[in-house]
């Protein structure tokens, strides 16, 4: 088995702090998608869509989507569980999982994609997009902040998949690549983003 | 129990159709999206994101995202299995759900909202906006329809929650209201949609 990841991909960074969260190690095969080691007809056959993160199995098959590879590593070591449990765990897991995938992540890269230097040569970039989905972002960070003034984490009282989603998307958008930072007036977001930046796994 | 949906609404019909598969009633409250309805108060109260649907339990807990909401019932009530039984299966279909949300349905609505007369009073369309996620639909769907050549469902050899999303997604693209529809020439696609939609949960 071998996990094709990037260093500076954030889908992959999900996939490497949920292993950590597991305890496990899978051996790392590194692709460097700057200079786009992603779309090279080897690498398409693994995944024909040319994104990491990307887990192949020791018979070739090859399962893609970070998401996906979390679900995988949970269904063979279920402990700790960080998709839930009972029926309404794994549902509001699930809930706020998507929330933030589709209300931050989503326009984030959207955002990336149209606004940075890194993409102005692959992509034809469209300023009005990123400041549409800079806007949204906004919108959605203000609601979950005053949301989260009640628990310690996205989707409760106990560590998810949804923080690990929601960690990865907030250090990117804070990094130098991205530029999106958060505001720190979002008190309820910086007390929550200290918390998990301490778990060992956030080293990941 | 009561689920707050939408006739016109895509991801209502997922949960429609995900509930005729497992042969389970759930009493339905009709919300009027064309017509705001969904962003009452009282309905902001259930799913603060203005959204449909939303499963509202007898205690008053509520649960929105339609994958979300699928999950429970597939908790509840595992038979048929729609979200996969083995590790490897469990993940396929994941990445498969995750393929045709991110590549197709969210392109989709975002196409809609900045193409359709429908949408034009309530948000700033960007008609450029529009293009951009149609040539990306366009992209995703012919890789889509020669990656279906040798199988009868989107995940495999097995009717999934993958089917759902994508014959909603699909039904959707082709209706009057969106207009962007897939092209007779995706042979596999239309195949595909064949198949799916002689199921009785697809009148759902």
């Amino acid at each position: 088995m071998k996990l094709y990841q990037s260093s500076h991909s954030p889908n992959s960074r999900r996939v490497r702090i949920f292993l950590a969260e597991k305890v496990l190690e899978v051996p790392f095969v590194d692709v460097d998608i700057s200079k786009g080691r992603s779309h090279t007809p080897e690498y398409l056959k693994i995944n024909p869509l040319g994104q990491v993160p990307a887990l192949e199995m020791d018979d070739g098959t090859a399962i893609a989507e970070s998401v996906a590879i979390c679900r995988y590593f949970e269904a063979m070591h279920p402990e700790p569980p960080l998709f839930g449990c009972s029926p309404m765990e794994i549902a509001r897991i699930e809930m706020w999982q998507r929330r933030i995938e589709l209300n931050w992540f989503v326009p984030l890269i959207e955002y990336w994609h149209n606004s940075s230097p890194m993409w102005a040569d692959r992509i034809g970039q469209i300023p009005v997009l990123a400041q549409h989905n800079s806007a949204a972002i906004g919108r959605f960070l203000t609601w979950l902040d005053g949301d989260m003034a009640d628990r310690e984490y996205i989707a409760g009282d106990r560590f998810t998949i949804a923080d690990i989603i929601a960690l990865a998307t907030m250090d990117h958008a804070n990094s130098v690549y991205v530029g999106l930072e958060v505001s720190k007036e979002l008190e309820n977001l910086a007390r929550w983003h200290e918390t998990v930046s301490s778990r060992p796994s956030a080293r990941a």
